[in-house]
Parts: C-alpha cells; structure tokens; sequence
C-alpha cells in the first residue's frame, strides 16, 4: 500500500518516455546518420530503426496499455478493443514499413538479408505479433467466436502481448549496437572510442530498455488490472436492458 | 483448466534446454573459437560468453524458480531461501567472473572497455543483479529484518528478478550478434553469407530468449504460485510448536 501509483500520472510519464525514445532515434538518422529519403541509399535505411522504436516499442506499448485504464473498465467494452487493435494495426503497419525499408536498402546494395541474429530476433518479433494480431482479431472481436473461446485464449493473447514487446526491447537492442559498430568504423571515430554518436545511440538503448521495463511492469501490477480481469469474458453477452439506464 | 500444464514435466524441459544453451556456448567457444584459456588472449575471451549464459541465464533461472516447486510451500521456509539464496550467489559469481574475463581480455590488447551497448546493457544487469541479491540477503535472510519490511520489498524483487532476467537475456543476445560481427569478416567466411558457425550462433541466442521466455511464463503464471504468496510473510514468525509435531 505504501508503493501505490496512481496509474493515470504513471502514463504521463511513460508517455513522455515515449516521444523521448522517437525523439531520440530521429535525431541519431537525421544528426549523425544524414536524415530520410526514399532513394534505396543509406538514408533509406533510416527508415528503419525509427519506425521500429516508433511502432514495435512505442505505439505497441500503448496498445498493451489500453486495458489498463480505469475508464475502459466499465460500460461497452467494444469501443477499447477497437482502440487496442487499432494502435496495435498501426504499430504493425509501421514495423512492416520498417522492415520494408532495411530489405529495400539490402536490395539496392546487393546485401544478404536475414544473417545476423538482430534479424532473426526482428523477424521472430514480427511474425509473431502478426499471429497475435490476427488470432486476437478472430477471437476477440468477430462477434460469433465463442466465449469458451475468448476464455481458453485469452491467457495465451496476455502471455504473447508480455513476450513480444520483450522481444521488441531485444531486436532494437541488439539492433543499434549493430548499427553502431557498422557506422563507427574506418572514417569516422570508431564506436570503442565512444564519439557523442555511441553515446547518443547507447543513451536511446537504455531508454528504449526502461520504456519497455516500465510497460512491462505496468502490464504485471496486480492492482492495475481490470478488477475482473480472471473471470470469463462474460461482458461479451449482451447484459439485460436494464444494466444500461438511459 | 484444459491448458494446465504440470509444473514438474515443465522443468524437466527447461533443466534440458538450460543444458542445451551451455553445450551450445560452450560448443561454439571450443569448436568454432579456439577453445579456453587463462592468458589474456581470445581463448581468454571465450570465458566470458560460457560463463554469462550459464550464470546470468541458466543458474539465475533456475534459482528464480526455486518457489514455483510444490514442496517449497509446506514445512520451513529457511532451506529453500538458502537453495534461492545460493543459487543466485552461484550466477552472481560467475558473472563476476565472466566480466573479468572480458576486461582481462580487453586490458591485455588495449582495448577500451564499456563502450559499447552491450557492454552498457550488461553491467546494468549485473550491478543490478548485485542490488537485488543484497536486498534480498538483506531483507529475508537476516532474521532481524522486520516483516512489514519484507512485505514492502517483496514485490520489488520479484519484479526486478524477472526483469534482471530479461535484461540478462538481452544482454546475451546483443553479445553474440556483435560477436559475430567481429569474428566473421575478412579472414574467415563473412557473417553476412551465413557460414555454419552463424547459423550455430544464432540458434544459441534463439535458445537463450526460449529458456528466458519460460522461465518468465512460469514465474507469472498464477497456478504455478504458491498459494499464500500475496500474503504477508507470515511463515517467518516462528510457528507454535504443536504445529509441526514430531
């Protein structure tokens, strides 16, 4: 009781941990990394790590969050699973464009793809939320999926929604100190020497990691769960007319 | 109900792919590396990725299951802090040890330490590690400490032991990609063309995330709690002796 945080103060500041981890990643692609374009070059690549940290981190983590909000708690609960499956479309829509954006890059220079095991990790992360995506959409929001169903799955959805955001914090990780170490060579000051770049760009990893951590965390608190968070998905039976006053 | 899983087959599995990560690291540092050695030289090196996966991921996962064994929840608690207790002492030196082994490698060939982001990521998690484990003793080792002083600490550190855990596992994953990296270019087959050793490393780091997975799965999943576990911790108050006759 002595450690309670109210949730609403917490968000605010996980929200501003948010644009920090965007902020942060535009700002290494466009200082240090020469900024965006959509010309297959280097400035293509850039594309990458922005809309990864952006949707895969940022907006996924708002997403696993919706549930989480006292006002979601009570009255139709459809208009939230919209939100939840919306942001969380948008945040898959941005992690396929980033992935389009790296596989356009290796394309157009004739570079392998999928060697490294950043890439093996991302595209683990990227399949599966894909099937959490869709087997969320089948089971939560077709009206006819059956509610032993809803019940059966949703530990599986909740366990996966944890795990991919992990996996996110990992594949992005693993991602800018790859990065580092192809850009900090031969040419510029080499990433052991750590420039302001490695500084930078290692400063965007551990926030990314504390941005993950805190959702995570936030997702596991007890007293932040939807009081009937265990029980069947009962509030998917319509309620008798009179449970909704005017 | 029809996705219970029983605890101790579960383990079983874990326990062999716990083993399954080490002969990996350890298949990969002897066959593909050089093998071991104590003289400040790459064999030197090689210590370092044995001795994380095994303390960091493997002990460190094993010592945080210790409570989710049935028989820890009856009779005296004091043997199973102890088995806990020392199972993370256990990691905790081996990863001390791994970091000197790395260090050692670095000063022998001047070589900066601590600039990259694995290397950031990685002594987070341990300086980390190093606070959770002296709280812990500290909290519910020492007989003096105070019960509303556990009941307070005790969700902190169950929630910095799953995170130190995934901290653990990303910090492994980033290790063995930028490993890669400085291994296999001009010289050997480059990583970009996917020569045997990569895909052999790859797969370990795919384990490691598995085994770190599961063991979070098993940490948070409620059947596999011990059923008083949100109380206080009442058990540390000596027990009248008519309750454990005999």
């Amino acid at each position: 009781a002595m450690l309670d945080v109210p949730f609403l103060p917490f968000c605010a500041l996980l929200g501003a941990l948010g644009v920090s981890c965007v902020a942060f990643v535009g700002a290494w692609c466009q200082h240090w990394r020469g900024g965006f374009a959509l010309d297959g070059s280097a400035r293509t690549f850039n594309w990458h790590p922005v809309l990864m940290v952006t949707g895969l981190v940022v907006l996924y983590g708002a997403a696993a969050l919706v549930y989480r909000l006292p006002s979601s708690w009570s009255g139709p609960k459809l208009p939230w699973k919209v939100l939840h499956g919306g942001l969380a479309l948008a945040a898959f829509t941005l992690a396929v464009l980033g992935l389009a954006a790296v596989f356009r890059f290796h394309n157009e220079h004739g570079t392998p793809n999928m060697y490294s095991l950043h890439s093996w990790l991302g595209l683990a992360t990227v399949l599966l939320f894909s099937c959490q995506w869709v087997a969320g959409f089948g089971a939560f929001l077709l009206p006819w999926a059956p509610t032993w169903l809803r019940a059966l799955y949703k530990p599986i959805h909740v366990f996966f929604g944890s795990t991919i955001l992990m996996l996110s914090v990992a594949s992005c990780l693993s991602g800018i100190n790859e990065k580092l170490f192809f850009s900090l060579k031969n040419g510029t000051t080499e990433y052991k020497l750590l420039p302001p770049e490695a500084v930078f760009a290692n400063t965007l990893g551990l926030l990314i990691l504390l941005f993950g951590v805190l959702v995570l965390g936030a997702l596991a608190r007890p007293s932040w769960k939807r009081p009937d968070a265990d029980s069947p998905d009962s509030r998917q039976v319509p309620a008798p007319l009179w449970a909704h006053p005017g």
